[in-house]
Protein backbone atom coordinates (compact mmCIF):
# COMPACT_ATOMS: atom_id res chain seq x y z
CA UNK A 1 0.00 0.00 0.00
CA UNK A 2 1.42 3.62 -0.86
CA UNK A 3 0.12 6.11 1.53
CA UNK A 4 -0.90 9.60 0.22
CA UNK A 5 2.70 11.73 0.85
CA UNK A 6 0.64 14.03 3.41
CA UNK A 7 0.04 11.20 5.44
CA UNK A 8 3.86 9.74 5.30
CA UNK A 9 4.99 13.52 6.02
CA UNK A 10 2.62 13.93 9.27
CA UNK A 11 4.11 10.16 10.47
CA UNK A 12 7.74 11.05 10.29
CA UNK A 13 6.77 14.19 11.63
CA UNK A 14 4.73 12.98 14.74
CA UNK A 15 8.23 10.53 15.40
CA UNK A 16 10.66 13.47 14.82
CA UNK A 17 8.51 15.83 17.13
CA UNK A 18 9.27 13.32 20.09
CA UNK A 19 12.85 14.09 19.43
CA UNK A 20 12.02 17.33 21.39
CA UNK A 21 11.78 17.26 25.01
CA UNK A 22 10.08 19.80 27.67
CA UNK A 23 12.79 22.74 28.23
CA UNK A 24 14.40 21.93 25.24
CA UNK A 25 16.23 24.63 22.77
CA UNK A 26 15.28 23.57 18.99
CA UNK A 27 16.60 24.07 15.73
CA UNK A 28 13.74 23.66 13.25
CA UNK A 29 14.53 23.05 9.82
CA UNK A 30 13.33 24.92 6.44
CA UNK A 31 11.23 23.18 3.62
CA UNK A 32 8.56 21.38 3.03
CA UNK A 33 8.94 18.38 5.63
CA UNK A 34 10.75 20.41 8.35
CA UNK A 35 7.30 22.51 7.70
CA UNK A 36 5.38 19.44 8.34
CA UNK A 37 7.74 18.79 12.01
CA UNK A 38 6.65 22.52 12.90
CA UNK A 39 2.94 22.14 12.32
CA UNK A 40 3.46 19.23 14.58
CA UNK A 41 4.98 20.84 17.16
CA UNK A 42 2.83 23.89 17.02
CA UNK A 43 -0.19 21.71 17.77
CA UNK A 44 2.00 20.07 20.89
CA UNK A 45 2.64 24.06 21.81
CA UNK A 46 -0.94 24.29 21.86
CA UNK A 47 -1.41 21.12 24.60
CA UNK A 48 0.96 21.88 26.62
CA UNK A 49 4.92 21.24 25.31
CA UNK A 50 7.30 24.39 26.30
CA UNK A 51 10.21 24.87 24.44
CA UNK A 52 11.91 27.28 22.33
CA UNK A 53 12.97 26.73 18.60
CA UNK A 54 15.74 28.58 16.72
CA UNK A 55 14.79 29.22 12.85
CA UNK A 56 16.84 28.21 10.06
CA UNK A 57 14.84 30.20 7.73
CA UNK A 58 12.76 33.86 8.09
CA UNK A 59 10.31 31.12 6.51
CA UNK A 60 10.00 28.78 9.16
CA UNK A 61 10.38 31.39 12.27
CA UNK A 62 7.33 33.22 10.77
CA UNK A 63 5.26 29.79 10.49
CA UNK A 64 6.43 28.74 14.21
CA UNK A 65 5.33 32.52 15.25
CA UNK A 66 2.23 32.06 13.84
CA UNK A 67 1.71 28.40 15.67
CA UNK A 68 2.81 30.22 19.35
CA UNK A 69 6.38 28.18 18.93
CA UNK A 70 8.40 30.77 21.18
CA UNK A 71 11.83 31.74 18.72
CA UNK A 72 15.28 32.62 20.00
CA UNK A 73 17.87 34.88 17.88
CA UNK A 74 20.52 32.37 17.12
CA UNK A 75 23.41 35.39 18.23
CA UNK A 76 21.45 34.35 21.79
CA UNK A 77 22.71 30.72 22.05
CA UNK A 78 25.36 28.90 22.71
CA UNK A 79 24.39 25.32 21.99
CA UNK A 80 21.09 23.69 20.61
CA UNK A 81 20.01 20.71 22.45
CA UNK A 82 18.68 19.29 19.06
CA UNK A 83 17.92 20.19 15.31
CA UNK A 84 15.35 18.84 12.91
CA UNK A 85 15.75 19.37 9.13
CA UNK A 86 14.97 17.87 5.81
CA UNK A 87 17.54 16.74 2.82
CA UNK A 88 18.05 16.32 -0.82
CA UNK A 89 20.19 13.34 -0.57
CA UNK A 90 21.36 11.33 2.28
CA UNK A 91 24.41 9.09 1.93
CA UNK A 92 24.66 5.73 4.04
CA UNK A 93 27.55 7.24 6.05
CA UNK A 94 24.80 10.32 7.08
CA UNK A 95 26.61 12.94 4.67
CA UNK A 96 24.00 14.69 3.16
CA UNK A 97 22.81 17.23 0.45
CA UNK A 98 20.39 20.11 1.25
CA UNK A 99 19.49 23.33 -0.16
CA UNK A 100 17.04 23.02 -2.66
CA UNK A 101 15.01 25.40 -0.58
CA UNK A 102 17.50 28.03 -0.67
CA UNK A 103 17.87 28.20 3.56
CA UNK A 104 21.42 26.52 3.05
CA UNK A 105 23.35 29.13 5.04
CA UNK A 106 21.35 29.86 8.20
CA UNK A 107 20.68 25.49 8.11
CA UNK A 108 23.89 24.89 8.36
CA UNK A 109 24.59 28.04 10.68
CA UNK A 110 22.05 26.77 13.41
CA UNK A 111 23.30 22.88 12.81
CA UNK A 112 26.58 23.05 13.47
CA UNK A 113 25.84 24.77 16.75
CA UNK A 114 23.30 21.51 17.81
CA UNK A 115 24.51 18.87 20.08
CA UNK A 116 22.13 16.52 17.92
CA UNK A 117 21.14 16.92 14.66
CA UNK A 118 18.93 14.58 12.90
CA UNK A 119 17.48 14.67 8.89
CA UNK A 120 14.15 13.46 8.54
CA UNK A 121 13.01 12.81 5.13
CA UNK A 122 11.07 10.70 2.75
CA UNK A 123 13.20 7.66 2.11
CA UNK A 124 13.78 8.44 -1.80
CA UNK A 125 15.98 10.96 -0.46
CA UNK A 126 18.64 7.99 0.56
CA UNK A 127 21.07 7.39 -2.47
CA UNK A 128 24.11 4.87 -2.62
CA UNK A 129 26.58 8.19 -3.46
CA UNK A 130 26.12 11.64 -3.30
CA UNK A 131 25.62 13.94 -6.15
CA UNK A 132 23.42 11.67 -8.09
CA UNK A 133 19.97 12.50 -7.67
CA UNK A 134 20.12 16.84 -6.84
CA UNK A 135 22.75 19.46 -8.42
CA UNK A 136 24.65 20.40 -5.57
CA UNK A 137 23.35 24.27 -4.56
CA UNK A 138 26.17 26.47 -3.98
CA UNK A 139 25.67 30.22 -2.05
CA UNK A 140 27.53 32.95 -3.77
CA UNK A 141 28.34 36.75 -3.32
CA UNK A 142 26.04 38.74 -5.62
CA UNK A 143 28.73 41.03 -6.71
CA UNK A 144 30.89 39.09 -9.28
CA UNK A 145 29.05 35.81 -8.92
CA UNK A 146 29.59 34.95 -12.53
CA UNK A 147 32.98 34.92 -11.55
CA UNK A 148 32.92 33.18 -8.39
CA UNK A 149 30.60 30.41 -10.12
CA UNK A 150 33.28 30.32 -12.74
CA UNK A 151 35.97 29.07 -10.50
CA UNK A 152 33.58 26.26 -9.52
CA UNK A 153 34.22 24.69 -12.73
CA UNK A 154 37.89 23.08 -12.19
CA UNK A 155 36.33 21.43 -9.05
CA UNK A 156 34.04 19.47 -11.64
CA UNK A 157 31.20 21.30 -11.36
CA UNK A 158 28.33 23.35 -13.69
CA UNK A 159 26.72 25.61 -12.19
CA UNK A 160 23.37 27.46 -13.21
CA UNK A 161 22.51 30.61 -11.51
CA UNK A 162 19.18 29.65 -9.64
CA UNK A 163 15.88 32.05 -10.70
CA UNK A 164 12.61 33.31 -9.35
CA UNK A 165 10.26 34.81 -11.72
CA UNK A 166 12.91 35.86 -13.69
CA UNK A 167 15.54 37.53 -11.33
CA UNK A 168 18.20 35.93 -9.75
CA UNK A 169 16.73 33.89 -6.55
CA UNK A 170 17.98 35.77 -3.47
CA UNK A 171 18.66 34.17 0.00
CA UNK A 172 17.82 35.29 3.26
CA UNK A 173 21.27 36.29 3.43
CA UNK A 174 20.92 38.65 0.70
CA UNK A 175 22.98 36.05 -1.48
CA UNK A 176 22.79 34.06 -4.60
CA UNK A 177 22.45 30.34 -5.22
CA UNK A 178 24.34 28.30 -8.37
CA UNK A 179 22.90 25.13 -8.91
CA UNK A 180 25.39 22.81 -9.88
CA UNK A 181 25.77 19.59 -11.63
CA UNK A 182 27.98 17.53 -10.15
CA UNK A 183 27.58 13.35 -10.54
CA UNK A 184 28.30 11.21 -8.52
CA UNK A 185 30.76 12.87 -5.58
CA UNK A 186 33.60 10.49 -4.97
CA UNK A 187 35.17 12.82 -2.08
CA UNK A 188 32.50 15.06 -0.37
CA UNK A 189 34.53 16.09 2.25
CA UNK A 190 36.91 17.04 -0.22
CA UNK A 191 34.70 19.04 -2.38
CA UNK A 192 33.26 20.68 0.56
CA UNK A 193 36.81 21.65 1.47
CA UNK A 194 37.61 23.27 -1.78
CA UNK A 195 34.16 24.94 -2.46
CA UNK A 196 34.39 26.67 0.94
CA UNK A 197 37.86 27.99 0.35
CA UNK A 198 37.23 29.94 -2.95
CA UNK A 199 36.87 33.99 -2.39
CA UNK A 200 33.07 34.47 -3.39
CA UNK A 201 31.50 31.61 -2.19
CA UNK A 202 29.81 31.96 1.03
CA UNK A 203 28.94 28.35 1.60
CA UNK A 204 27.07 25.04 0.00
CA UNK A 205 25.02 22.01 0.72
CA UNK A 206 27.12 19.52 1.22
CA UNK A 207 27.33 18.85 5.52
CA UNK A 208 29.90 17.17 5.89
CA UNK A 209 30.10 15.09 9.45
CA UNK A 210 26.81 16.99 10.78
CA UNK A 211 24.13 14.64 11.56
CA UNK A 212 23.42 12.31 13.96
CA UNK A 213 20.64 10.54 12.47
CA UNK A 214 18.58 10.17 9.84
CA UNK A 215 15.01 8.96 9.84
CA UNK A 216 13.16 8.56 6.84
CA UNK A 217 9.25 6.79 5.79
CA UNK A 218 8.99 4.86 2.35
CA UNK A 219 6.25 4.73 0.29
CA UNK A 220 4.07 2.34 2.76
CA UNK A 221 4.79 4.41 5.82
CA UNK A 222 7.16 2.31 7.27
CA UNK A 223 9.71 4.82 9.61
CA UNK A 224 13.08 3.61 10.05
CA UNK A 225 16.07 5.34 12.01
CA UNK A 226 19.41 5.56 11.44
CA UNK A 227 21.99 6.59 13.80
CA UNK A 228 25.59 7.67 13.22
CA UNK A 229 28.30 5.64 14.91
CA UNK A 230 30.07 7.21 18.37
CA UNK A 231 31.58 10.66 16.40
CA UNK B 1 62.29 66.78 5.62
CA UNK B 2 59.17 65.44 6.65
CA UNK B 3 56.24 66.04 3.62
CA UNK B 4 52.96 66.35 4.41
CA UNK B 5 50.43 63.37 3.94
CA UNK B 6 48.67 64.99 1.48
CA UNK B 7 51.63 65.67 -0.59
CA UNK B 8 52.86 62.09 -0.28
CA UNK B 9 50.23 60.73 -1.28
CA UNK B 10 50.02 62.48 -4.57
CA UNK B 11 53.15 61.16 -5.45
CA UNK B 12 52.12 58.07 -4.49
CA UNK B 13 49.40 58.58 -6.56
CA UNK B 14 51.26 59.45 -9.41
CA UNK B 15 53.57 56.82 -9.55
CA UNK B 16 50.61 53.90 -9.46
CA UNK B 17 48.42 55.68 -11.90
CA UNK B 18 51.37 55.05 -14.35
CA UNK B 19 50.84 51.37 -14.07
CA UNK B 20 47.48 52.11 -16.34
CA UNK B 21 47.76 52.47 -19.71
CA UNK B 22 45.06 53.56 -22.49
CA UNK B 23 43.05 50.54 -22.97
CA UNK B 24 43.19 48.98 -19.87
CA UNK B 25 40.53 47.21 -18.08
CA UNK B 26 41.85 48.32 -14.16
CA UNK B 27 40.21 47.31 -10.43
CA UNK B 28 40.16 50.49 -8.32
CA UNK B 29 41.18 50.15 -4.57
CA UNK B 30 39.22 51.47 -1.59
CA UNK B 31 40.59 53.45 1.41
CA UNK B 32 42.22 56.89 1.44
CA UNK B 33 45.05 55.78 -0.60
CA UNK B 34 43.57 54.58 -3.35
CA UNK B 35 41.18 57.17 -3.39
CA UNK B 36 43.94 59.65 -4.48
CA UNK B 37 44.73 57.07 -6.91
CA UNK B 38 41.15 57.28 -8.34
CA UNK B 39 41.32 61.08 -8.05
CA UNK B 40 44.81 61.01 -10.10
CA UNK B 41 43.04 58.75 -12.75
CA UNK B 42 40.40 61.40 -12.86
CA UNK B 43 42.47 63.74 -13.55
CA UNK B 44 44.28 61.99 -16.48
CA UNK B 45 40.77 61.05 -17.71
CA UNK B 46 40.14 65.04 -18.18
CA UNK B 47 42.96 65.74 -20.26
CA UNK B 48 42.29 62.53 -22.82
CA UNK B 49 43.42 58.95 -20.74
CA UNK B 50 40.99 56.28 -21.68
CA UNK B 51 40.84 52.93 -19.28
CA UNK B 52 37.64 51.22 -18.00
CA UNK B 53 37.59 50.96 -14.05
CA UNK B 54 35.65 47.69 -12.34
CA UNK B 55 35.40 49.10 -8.47
CA UNK B 56 35.99 47.45 -5.34
CA UNK B 57 33.51 49.23 -3.32
CA UNK B 58 30.33 51.23 -3.67
CA UNK B 59 32.06 54.72 -2.73
CA UNK B 60 34.88 54.16 -5.26
CA UNK B 61 32.55 53.32 -7.72
CA UNK B 62 30.73 56.25 -6.96
CA UNK B 63 33.97 58.88 -6.76
CA UNK B 64 35.21 57.43 -9.83
CA UNK B 65 31.78 57.56 -12.02
CA UNK B 66 31.76 61.53 -10.22
CA UNK B 67 35.36 62.37 -11.84
CA UNK B 68 34.24 60.62 -15.37
CA UNK B 69 36.08 57.68 -14.94
CA UNK B 70 33.76 54.40 -17.11
CA UNK B 71 33.09 51.54 -14.57
CA UNK B 72 32.27 47.90 -15.98
CA UNK B 73 30.19 45.90 -13.28
CA UNK B 74 32.71 42.54 -11.87
CA UNK B 75 30.39 40.25 -13.78
CA UNK B 76 31.40 41.53 -17.39
CA UNK B 77 34.83 40.99 -16.56
CA UNK B 78 36.75 37.90 -17.48
CA UNK B 79 40.35 39.14 -16.09
CA UNK B 80 41.39 42.66 -15.30
CA UNK B 81 44.66 44.05 -16.18
CA UNK B 82 45.61 45.29 -12.60
CA UNK B 83 44.24 46.13 -9.81
CA UNK B 84 45.85 48.79 -7.44
CA UNK B 85 44.64 49.16 -3.67
CA UNK B 86 46.06 49.67 -0.15
CA UNK B 87 46.81 47.98 2.55
CA UNK B 88 46.86 47.97 6.53
CA UNK B 89 50.45 45.60 7.11
CA UNK B 90 52.73 44.39 4.05
CA UNK B 91 54.76 41.47 5.00
CA UNK B 92 58.18 41.09 3.19
CA UNK B 93 56.50 38.47 1.06
CA UNK B 94 53.75 40.50 -0.04
CA UNK B 95 51.25 39.39 1.81
CA UNK B 96 49.34 41.80 2.87
CA UNK B 97 46.50 42.84 5.40
CA UNK B 98 43.08 44.70 4.10
CA UNK B 99 40.22 45.37 5.23
CA UNK B 100 40.30 48.47 8.06
CA UNK B 101 37.70 50.18 5.73
CA UNK B 102 35.57 47.53 5.61
CA UNK B 103 35.66 46.60 1.47
CA UNK B 104 37.59 43.55 2.07
CA UNK B 105 35.20 41.25 0.31
CA UNK B 106 34.84 43.43 -2.89
CA UNK B 107 38.90 44.13 -2.38
CA UNK B 108 39.49 40.64 -3.04
CA UNK B 109 36.67 39.60 -5.32
CA UNK B 110 38.52 42.08 -7.80
CA UNK B 111 42.03 41.46 -6.55
CA UNK B 112 41.58 37.93 -7.91
CA UNK B 113 40.89 38.46 -11.15
CA UNK B 114 44.01 40.52 -11.30
CA UNK B 115 46.63 39.83 -13.62
CA UNK B 116 48.75 41.78 -11.78
CA UNK B 117 47.71 43.32 -8.71
CA UNK B 118 49.54 46.42 -7.22
CA UNK B 119 49.70 47.42 -2.97
CA UNK B 120 50.29 51.10 -2.46
CA UNK B 121 50.63 52.22 0.75
CA UNK B 122 53.01 54.28 3.24
CA UNK B 123 56.03 53.03 4.36
CA UNK B 124 54.63 52.56 7.55
CA UNK B 125 52.83 49.99 6.55
CA UNK B 126 55.58 47.75 5.86
CA UNK B 127 56.19 45.33 8.77
CA UNK B 128 58.25 42.28 9.54
CA UNK B 129 55.58 40.11 10.31
CA UNK B 130 51.44 40.51 9.91
CA UNK B 131 49.46 40.98 12.55
CA UNK B 132 51.48 43.18 14.60
CA UNK B 133 50.35 47.02 13.43
CA UNK B 134 46.21 45.98 12.73
CA UNK B 135 43.86 43.75 14.05
CA UNK B 136 42.78 41.25 11.41
CA UNK B 137 39.31 42.33 10.13
CA UNK B 138 36.64 39.29 9.68
CA UNK B 139 33.52 39.38 7.48
CA UNK B 140 31.30 37.41 9.01
CA UNK B 141 27.22 36.52 8.17
CA UNK B 142 24.99 38.52 10.77
CA UNK B 143 22.61 35.65 11.32
CA UNK B 144 24.14 33.85 14.23
CA UNK B 145 27.23 36.58 13.92
CA UNK B 146 28.55 36.13 17.57
CA UNK B 147 28.90 32.66 17.51
CA UNK B 148 30.89 32.64 14.35
CA UNK B 149 32.96 35.30 16.00
CA UNK B 150 33.36 32.74 19.18
CA UNK B 151 34.50 29.85 16.33
CA UNK B 152 37.42 31.89 15.49
CA UNK B 153 39.07 31.76 19.29
CA UNK B 154 40.22 28.47 18.82
CA UNK B 155 42.28 29.89 15.63
CA UNK B 156 44.04 31.98 18.59
CA UNK B 157 41.92 35.62 17.44
CA UNK B 158 40.30 37.52 19.81
CA UNK B 159 37.17 39.12 18.38
CA UNK B 160 35.64 42.35 18.94
CA UNK B 161 32.69 43.57 16.43
CA UNK B 162 32.73 46.33 14.61
CA UNK B 163 30.53 49.32 14.99
CA UNK B 164 29.47 52.63 13.35
CA UNK B 165 27.53 55.18 15.14
CA UNK B 166 26.16 52.29 18.16
CA UNK B 167 25.02 49.93 15.49
CA UNK B 168 27.27 46.98 14.15
CA UNK B 169 29.26 47.91 10.93
CA UNK B 170 27.47 46.82 7.82
CA UNK B 171 29.73 46.13 4.62
CA UNK B 172 28.52 46.79 0.73
CA UNK B 173 27.74 42.90 0.38
CA UNK B 174 25.84 43.36 3.73
CA UNK B 175 27.55 41.75 6.21
CA UNK B 176 29.00 42.39 9.46
CA UNK B 177 32.73 42.81 10.32
CA UNK B 178 34.93 41.97 13.25
CA UNK B 179 38.26 43.21 14.08
CA UNK B 180 40.55 40.03 15.64
CA UNK B 181 43.30 40.68 17.25
CA UNK B 182 46.02 38.22 16.52
CA UNK B 183 49.37 39.12 17.90
CA UNK B 184 52.14 38.32 15.26
CA UNK B 185 50.73 35.71 12.63
CA UNK B 186 53.32 32.82 12.37
CA UNK B 187 51.68 30.89 9.58
CA UNK B 188 49.35 33.51 7.27
CA UNK B 189 48.38 30.88 4.43
CA UNK B 190 47.26 28.33 7.07
CA UNK B 191 45.52 30.95 8.97
CA UNK B 192 43.60 32.27 6.14
CA UNK B 193 42.74 28.40 5.07
CA UNK B 194 41.21 27.77 8.88
CA UNK B 195 39.11 30.97 9.14
CA UNK B 196 37.74 30.87 5.39
CA UNK B 197 36.84 27.47 5.81
CA UNK B 198 34.56 28.37 8.79
CA UNK B 199 30.67 28.21 8.38
CA UNK B 200 29.89 31.85 8.89
CA UNK B 201 32.62 33.34 7.87
CA UNK B 202 32.48 35.55 4.53
CA UNK B 203 35.98 36.09 4.15
CA UNK B 204 39.13 37.65 5.58
CA UNK B 205 41.54 40.44 5.68
CA UNK B 206 44.45 38.29 4.89
CA UNK B 207 45.36 38.70 1.37
CA UNK B 208 47.84 35.80 0.48
CA UNK B 209 49.89 35.41 -2.71
CA UNK B 210 48.51 37.77 -4.64
CA UNK B 211 50.09 40.79 -4.35
CA UNK B 212 52.74 41.27 -7.42
CA UNK B 213 54.21 44.65 -6.48
CA UNK B 214 54.37 46.91 -3.38
CA UNK B 215 54.74 50.66 -3.92
CA UNK B 216 55.63 52.79 -1.16
CA UNK B 217 56.40 56.15 -0.23
CA UNK B 218 58.18 57.34 3.13
CA UNK B 219 58.28 59.93 5.39
CA UNK B 220 60.43 62.05 3.08
CA UNK B 221 58.96 61.14 -0.16
CA UNK B 222 60.99 58.82 -1.49
CA UNK B 223 59.14 55.99 -3.64
CA UNK B 224 60.14 52.57 -3.61
CA UNK B 225 58.96 49.44 -6.07
CA UNK B 226 58.99 46.00 -4.67
CA UNK B 227 58.38 43.06 -7.09
CA UNK B 228 57.37 39.41 -5.74
CA UNK B 229 59.41 36.83 -7.46
CA UNK B 230 57.40 35.21 -10.18
CA UNK B 231 54.86 33.22 -8.93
Amino acid sequence: MTLPDAERMLRLARRAADEIQPGMLAGLGSGTTAEALVAELGRRVAVGLRFTGVATSIRTRTLAESLGIPIMPLDEVETLDVCIDGADEIAPDLNVVKGRGGALLYEKLVAVRARRYVIIAAAEKLVAQLGTRMPLPVEVIPYGWARSAQALEPLGLKPTLRAAAGQPFVTDGGHYIVDCATGPIAEPAQLAQDIKALTGIVDHGLFIGLADAAMTIDDAGELAVQERAAR
